[in-house]
């Protein structure tokens, strides 16, 4: 057996532990009896920690210190040893068991968040989140990093982004839309939006979301719609990406734009070819290009006139009551701006603010330039500065998000560049299709999806993702897509 | 660390992949779409080769050793060893590569049964049995016998059983029931069945079968109820046992029955205490006895006067076509008896013939006393002998059952002594619960829960299944309890 082979055949015992990690996750978010939860964390423990021997095993480490060195590899070879390597480095370099210690805190960390945002009890989460930002900080100088330890964290979720290139984007973005919600809110015409409301039996809203999963392209014969909690996306497998949601009674389209945010991420797991299957780039170029995917299909597709107009009649087809609505009126309906305290029910103008907001503040946490203890009130500060409300209670303040609970910094500002891609992806899908609104108008959704496979979603992780997106859009990340589309959009909508 | 405490956090890291192999397993056939099927044999296979290496670890080897001459043990803990040497021993006399060509051949014999079974074309699976025969007779060499090399085989599900013992419990009751069965169709009166006739919409049977779950006991936080093709229930971990059922849509009863069924499994598995988890004693006595479990619940309460004049005002509030029904007329209608060619859709009375007929089959099979070439003659052949019908092609004969395809030779008689068992243990229920009818009637069917919770299932895999029969019942195997059963309740429905 070749090295290369041997490699090969290492990963694919790592990717079959992650198929099995993944499948417990689904579940427990799923369908897991809530007395199973206690042994399954045990189960989940220990096979993270098989998955985790492998990955830092000596075996692989020698195979990638030889194959870094070979000459004759082909580009998917070549990128999955920069991204295997990079793991292994990583995860090698956290003594094991600083790691073991930082999963029982973040385990303890994670329910005490739960418990404190259930009583917006900030007191009982601080001594945890201080644990959280110490294993973040010492994780990140273990890591190393060139100017920024936050730029460690960042590397993560956003291989290749720096904090300096982050602020070099959110600061003319930011003076950019906060002018602009004002003037909306000052001089524009705010839609009315009665139309959205009543009552949606559950059955029927997944009725209704199977039919757009389906119009998107989702293969069911490699996937399954669910229902959860706080929805996610999550590949139990080669062939197997599942997509869950969630319906509100008295909200139809939260559901509607659920589903079709997954579904996005789904689309992108359906997408990685069989070659890529448990060789490390078997996932998206980035949680921001991910999210892109998600975004656009949510917003650019599922808020958007065309998609409405093919929409409608289904909708009327299962709610009657919608038999006479017009697709302006829905359209108007669906997009209406408010700065508001919660990051996940934010409108696409105002959301990107909300991440702003938590990366001014955990960039700061991971300097130690704020402490723990002020927190709160620095995030009173800042949302005054970004949104303009502040909240009563730190449940609809700091305690919100559940990621710095689990230790999870560097992760927020994947959100905004998937805001960002999206848009500068979308404004050269619409060069490259120039029938595109028409084509959805009619229901061929799936003119995107063959764009996004044949651009997107065939590489995996075989670039990283600034170099992913110069290949699709020809330039690096460019945020004046995102605030043109914005404020096209939105100046037509509130009529300025 | 002592020895003891060792062994059992060895046991416990066992559990924690079991459990995970296990909802691996609930996955694939429920909820997994078919194009994940591929991947997901080979996560099941990676992890149960390390299931199987802990398994027959040197570690184990020592810890078993040193611990089987050790005084000052419980008696769970000597149990424990004992079942868990057992199996050490078993798996360890299989050289890895033998078990790993086994689960090849197993895999694929599985696939080309389903194959020939859908085609009805036995050559096509042929060579596939001759492999998994052959290989159990190896195996069974390996394992070690006595006597009769189907032995070795049979202590696999039926600890302590043996041929010799299985035809001395055979013969007499195979001499009651075939001449009960020729009175019953020549000298009984066959009760009318129409009134089951009806298309029942399958909401609505789930809605019948959660409340049947409920009433008998079992623990909603801790399992869960989903439909599949071939029903099953299974621990997916300590506190989580999941029952699956399967509805049809013009056999309201089926579903049920089948929902009863395994919820007697369930019950079993959600019945086994904390202190058992994890500790190789958590599971059935044997599998007969875990089918008694089931099949208690199935005839000896489902279909019996007393469960459905409880059951009948519950059926008519979801089905109004029931309300005027008497449940007598639905005991009488759901108790005919019939002797057919397929195994599973047996009735109570004529289901043991449908085994015997396995059992002498599969034993000379093991003993190499017939050929695979003559199986299907010799089937049709044992059907005209034990049933007197005579299937018209093989896949309503010898190509019925999935057991054979993947080596599951000495499975078969479980079935049988669970029947058997099951009429045991209800003659010293009702003896102990005197108004047991009376109490069932007025729905408290958790008295016979609680009763069997002290009388059965607490005790898991701590005695051997006749051990625990003799605790329960004050003898061993006495097949006459069922033999009075069948007969006293037939006699009264045929008018004999």
């Amino acid at each position: 057996m070749t090295t290369l082979t041997a490699y090969k055949k290492h990963l694919q015992e790592i990717g079959k532990l992650e198929s099995a990690i993944s499948l417990l996750h689904w579940d427990q978010r799923t369908y897991l009896p809530q007395k199973g939860l206690a042994a399954r964390a045990l189960v989940l423990g220990k096979l993270a920690r098989i998955a985790f021997e492998l990955l830092v095993s000596d075996k692989l480490g020698h195979y990638l210190e030889e194959l870094e060195t070979q000459d004759d590899l082909s580009l998917e070879e070549q990128a999955s040893i920069r991204v295997v390597g990079k793991a292994y480095r990583r995860h090698k370099s956290i003594p094991p068991d600083i790691y073991e210690q930082f999963t029982i805190a973040q385990s303890r960390s994670e329910s005490a968040w739960e418990q404190a945002k259930k009583t917006s009890d900030f007191e009982l989460f601080r001594p945890h989140l201080q644990k959280m930002v110490d294993f973040s900080r010492q994780f990140a100088q273990l890591y190393g990093y060139e100017t920024n330890p936050y730029d460690a964290l960042l590397e993560e979720y956003e291989p290749g982004m720096t904090t300096e290139q982050l602020r070099s984007v959110i600061e003319p973005l930011r003076k950019k839309l906060v002018p602009f919600i004002k003037r909306l809110r000052e001089e524009g015409t705010r839609p009315r939006t009665e139309i959205l409301d009543g009552t949606f039996p559950i059955d029927k809203q997944e009725e209704l979301s199977l039919r757009v999963l389906k119009a998107m392209g989702y293969d069911f014969s490699a996937g399954r719609l669910d229902t959860t909690v706080h929805p996610f996306t999550i590949s139990t497998g080669p062939q197997d990406t599942r997509v869950t949601t969630r319906f509100i009674g008295d909200n139809l389209f939260s559901g509607i734009s659920s589903t079709m945010h997954e579904g996005g991420h789904a689309l992108y797991g359906q997408g990685i070819p069989p070659e890529l299957h448990w060789s490390g780039l078997d996932g998206g170029a980035s949680f921001g290009i991910h999210e892109s995917q998600s975004r656009m299909w949510e917003n650019m597709i599922g808020k958007q006139l065309p998609f409405l107009k093919f929409f409608q009649p289904i909708l009327a087809s299962v709610f009657p009551e919608f038999a006479h609505t017009r697709p302006e009126t829905l359209y108007n309906a669906l997009n209406t701006v408010t700065p508001s305290l919660i990051r996940i029910e934010a409108d696409e103008v105002t959301y990107n603010l909300h991440i702003m907001l938590r990366f001014e503040l955990e960039e700061q946490l991971i300097n130690g330039r704020i402490s723990i203890t002020d927190l709160p009130e620095v995030w009173k500060d800042a949302m005054k500065r970004y949104l303009g409300v502040v909240p009563k209670d730190d449940a609809h303040g700091v305690l919100q998000d559940v990621h710095w609970s689990t230790g999870m910094f560097g992760y927020f500002p994947s959100y905004m560049l998937g805001n960002l891609y999206a848009a500068q992806i979308f404004a050269k899908v619409r060069e490259e299709i120039p029938d595109l609104d028409e084509q959805i108008a009619n229901g061929k959704l799936v003119v995107l999806l063959s764009w996004l496979r044949k651009q997107v979603h065939r590489f995996g992780k075989t670039y990283e993702p600034q170099e992913l997106l110069q290949r699709i859009t020809g330039e690096r990340l460019n945020p004046s897509y995102f605030t043109r589309y914005i404020t096209d959009k939105y100046s037509q909508i509130y009529k300025l």
